[in-house]
């Protein structure tokens, strides 16, 4: 084990140490696609690794207006089988065109914000990266940062049932706290808005 | 909207308003289960939904000594192809036996901690339920702050090559702050062992 008390710097991160030897198309739909593979494992083992892979980007967005109220969305989640209280969140889909990825997620952001709020933001600062759950899927999320804003009416998606609140940025680290938000983007999100604007 | 300023409790959830028409299972392996649904959504209109469903519960764990390290484990991921810095992880199968399931999510969490990093902690907390990806899949994962540390010999799983530091905890928030750690049990995890040791 590796004490970085001193050099402060990570260890050089390994090259992958796994071996696909057959990669097995399970199943597709318009958001995922499941996979089978033939392995050996880093120590020599043979084995198998199924894997999910998500067509699109996670995107989480915490707005905060300038007393340091945020946004909350509930909606029951159909794979969870619970009701959830969240950030505003959507999946952004990075298409091959003449647009950065980077502005691709933004602008997916502030749609999913107007859409599930109805606000509009004039400053975005994008602040955090995050792999929800790296040992099966690839899925990747990002949050925003959304200050500056103007409430106009809202439109959420025919799929979603929304129930949105307002709330204080600090009352809702609190419900990350006490595990009354348990969404992992959300907790994440919300933390890190609250340590970038000095809430905590 | 509601604004909850006054009231400081938020609205009663729905009820399901998902109707499942018929449920096809797709693929299974050791550690997850895919479904397809024909689904009537909230608005009445109709489609499928993929569902992956999570054998294990996932397992974090921050430990932490007098002087305020911690542990964190890198490792190639393979459904990611990239290499993470996690806290120490594991998934926990639950059994239908004697045991509570909270009795049994401290025990392999304890089995968890002790592979990855060969540490023994006296003092175990419950910190945080994070519930992953709940667009997709069911994964609930859970973080423990394990304090009164005593170094053993450790013995990772064989699938396992991890490469072990030590940092100080108020180091690792700043990685997650970096999104140097970019795993979302992790990033809860480390955020939120700060807050309640008042480390940030």
């Amino acid at each position: 084990m590796k004490n970085l008390l001193k050099s402060k710097s990570l260890p050089k991160p390994t090259e992958n140490p796994w071996e696909t030897l057959e990669s097995k198309p399970i199943y597709e739909n318009p958001w995922i696609h499941v996979q089978e593979h033939q392995v050996i494992n880093p120590s020599g083992g043979r084995g198998i690794y199924g894997t999910v892979f998500f067509k699109n980007k996670a995107l989480g967005i915490v707005p905060v207006d300038e007393q340091g109220y945020t946004w909350l969305v509930g909606q029951y989640r159909y794979a969870l089988e619970e009701y959830c209280w969240e950030i505003p969140m959507g999946g952004g889909k990075i298409l091959e065109n003449n647009v950065s990825i980077e502005e691709q997620l933004l602008q997916a952001a502030q749609r999913e914000l107007l859409e599930e709020t109805g606000l509009i933001a004039e400053k975005w600062t994008k602040i955090a990266r995050i792999h929800t759950s790296n040992s099966v899927t690839n899925e990747e999320g990002f949050v925003f940062l959304a200050e500056g804003l103007t409430q106009t009416d809202s439109s959420p998606e025919e799929t979603e049932k929304l129930e949105v609140i307002k709330v204080h940025l600090s009352d809702a680290v609190k419900m990350v706290l006490k595990d009354e938000i348990t969404d992992a983007i959300s907790m994440v999100g919300i933390l890190k808005a609250a340590k970038i604007l000095n809430m905590v």
